[in-house]
């Protein structure tokens, strides 16, 4: 049940297209008997574990004098206040006023909670306080299944989830920005682009691209072979990249975009890879190149959004070779005025690679 | 005389719920032939002592190009503006315009000017420009009054006036913020709180309360014997706690709130204490005692501005042992409104101490 | 021709009273093959000079995703954008989309330019982007003429750029904020002063002035005799003081001001100067004195910029003294919002220096 009070909280909230669902907000091993907080959209959020091992999530402010939650101490199952020591459990519900002759519960002093879950190494919080979504947090594939090598990191850029979304699934800047790692600027040729409609997401399929050039593509596919790409994004925030090349090479990098605020996204990011190179080799290497990539990407997000913020707003311009982030933008738009994705016909295109 | 660019002044101040009446600026002896700047609700004053000694306060603004008067000099009985020599005598009349052949009083060339006073180691400044207040400032009790030890102190607090007033009188906030310093959480018992209305304040008088456990209270009553204990709030700045421990010992704490701006509040304290130890143990004592609970509060304090200001309102629950906050926020926005304090009935209450 | 979307833009520059026209951004020799960025009333722009040693000006903001075009490259005659390689040429239209199979130009992706001239030691920008302006910079006198030694300096100033036109021209406040170089509160004397209306300007003449007291007048007109002395204020960003002591002594100081943005100007001022003592001497006296000055007034612009900006607005009063800063500012208004200057009869005055 959302409450008037809680659907102002929501409105309040940064980010005006924000869709509704399931977001990571830190590592499972994170998460333990020590309140943590974290931003999630603009609003402070506890998170901490129960005496089950259960994590829950409220908002991270007292109902009383709105001290942060996440400064005091976990009591049990209660976390509790460091201002007057009120204690709520993981559904908010106040349990004690100390001093207080009388039942401490009443709607008046529960705090938001959030439904919380452990899935895939990660927390997932659902973006709605205090209601119990039909469905689980998204499904990371090929994470720890045999054969794979599974990589979680966490990392913080500086832009807005769309914006975010789009440098990640993004070929075009690739030859700029990390020239000499995937691909260059010369010796350019046409490849097939396939955008579709998945349900809640879009997917591009890159048809005849070669194995990217330099130092990332010998790292994934020393062998050579054939290439398939996809690119995709799902609602709320999944953003992946799919890469097979030939039989024995297998990468798919999912991105968990939780939006801290306005113009910060948390990066919870699964690399599950299979490659015939020993995994000791392919972890000493993957590191620094995974680090380049990710510095330049940073670079380029923040000079964005500074710009973007300097001037007040967007003002861009799109080809046709732009063939996420549009749509990006629309899936982010309709879910967050409650709307289900509008049907998109399959566009084919052909892009310089 | 209130003119409407004074209004306009006045309006423009941060906080809302701003009551009229004197205020307490600086030490008086800190007030000298120097030109002071400070800040009083948002808006910046300059203070200094003419040639008799006599206190005065203007805004802190030229009125020719605005200049900060508190960076000029104090020559003769006039403050002169650092950019073009103005000067302005403590009524705020412009006196000299170097340069100008002719009058240099003008009614658009006068500052703002609030009346003035030392009283009881304090400078006062009435919150509202250009009127002589009919009467004068807050007597403080017991200060410096035969057999009490008598010390001030000037501190900076991270919150609005009301939530600073609220810290200052609450009990139940002790047996956390201040743990092992006044009481505890356990071996409660329940105590009477009798609520009464003020002329223009409120008082809770705590009845069948024991000393007060841990170090404040072995300091405050070596002897032990029967407590008596008032908190008070008086319009406009006022916050007031005392103890009379047994016959021989009282506490006075007088603590005059002035907001620097909306989320700052100076604290000008006046301790007025007799007991029997020797001044010199007792001055050894209070101190670091009194260093310590103030650390703490000015921590939780900070953390609840922080978090008033993320949300952009105070979202507060209240419970009966909430004794004062709420008349406290009332009395204040009354008073900022014009209105006389609306009459309240006595209310007794029980708490758990 | 000035798009819809163009003129958003200017309507978005922080400074409202902003006079169309030409203003120095930089010196002609910071100007290079390098994209250099600077800001203007607000707005980022970035200059270089094309392979025919052309400057030229565009808004610092790809078309594609609003990357900063400065922190690109420059290719040829064409800047060349750091996250997808987008290429404008110096008129703004794009040139290359990397990837794209098709024509690059495309109304939608086009970069506002500005008209950009060099000009006696400066690189001067046309306030509005893609037109191509009848007339060209400001002329100014005596500068790199024979005999006359010529001193080039780019500062910045902490204020509006009324505010700091004004204070580069008015004679009151040198007899307190530089009390000793210039004039001094004493033994002053009336002079007459003429107020009158230039073709888009205004100019005051000081008859009867004595040669400046203390050092700066001893540096001036080491010989003494017959002072003259105009300030003038031209649109749309020219304050100009010229001195004439005797026969032999000319100082022309004329400052072109650019607003960085609504409380930061940047000074670009060219000193010519005639005077009967050798130019190295001069030069090593110069200097010293200049700065000294400059800081001075620095400091009282930084005073007067922070309370205008904490009081939310000016509130000035003006004496007839101030013979030209209320002037400044209707010369202003009236340009920004598209009015030729309204007519002004001639005024004399008496002012005691």
């Amino acid at each position: 049940m959302v409450t008037p009070r809680d659907q102002r909280l929501i409105e309040s909230s940064p980010n005006a297209d924000f869709a509704p669902g399931w977001y990571v907000v830190a590592s499972s091993k994170e998460v333990g008997a020590k309140p943590r907080r974290f931003f999630f959209n603009g609003l402070p959020l506890v998170t901490f574990r129960d005496t089950r091992g259960e994590c829950v999530a409220l908002l991270d402010r007292c109902a009383h004098r709105n001290a942060p939650l996440s400064a005091g101490q976990v009591v049990g199952d209660h976390i509790q206040c460091l201002y007057h020591g009120w204690e709520f459990d993981g559904a908010g519900t106040c349990r004690a006023v100390p001093g207080l002759c009388g039942e401490p519960d009443h709607p008046a002093r529960r705090v938001p909670s959030f439904a919380c879950r452990d899935s895939q190494g990660w927390v997932w919080v659902y973006s709605e306080p205090n209601i119990e979504p039909d469905g689980g947090p998204y499904h990371i594939p090929c994470a720890d299944e045999p054969g794979y090598l599974t990589i979680r990191e966490h990392l913080t850029m500086p832009g807005p989830l769309d914006a975010v979304a789009e440098n990640a699934l993004d070929v075009p800047h690739t030859a700029f920005v990390h020239a000499g790692l995937f691909r260059k600027n010369k010796d350019r040729r046409p490849i097939e682009v396939v955008i579709r409609a998945l349900t809640d997401g879009v997917e591009a399929e890159f048809i005849g691209e070669r194995r990217p050039e330099g130092l990332a593509g010998r790292l994934l596919a020393p062998q050579g072979g054939e290439v398939f790409h996809w690119d995709r994004f799902l609602l709320p925030c999944i953003a992946q990249v799919e890469y097979r090349l030939g039989d024995r090479s297998h990468l798919v990098t999912t991105a968990a975009l939780t939006p801290r605020d306005a113009t910060v996204t948390d990066i919870f990011a699964t690399v599950a890879v299979k490659v015939p190179i020993p995994n000791l080799a392919l972890r000493t290497v993957f590191k620094p190149v995974a680090m380049r990539i990710l510095h330049q990407d940073t670079e380029i997000l923040r000079r964005q959004t500074e710009q973007v913020q300097r001037f007040g707003k967007e003002e861009f311009a799109s080809t046709e070779i732009d063939v996420l982030g549009l749509r990006i933008k629309k899936l982010l738009r309709e879910a967050a005025a409650g709307k289900r994705a509008t049907a998109q016909e399959e566009r084919r295109i052909k892009m310089l690679v």
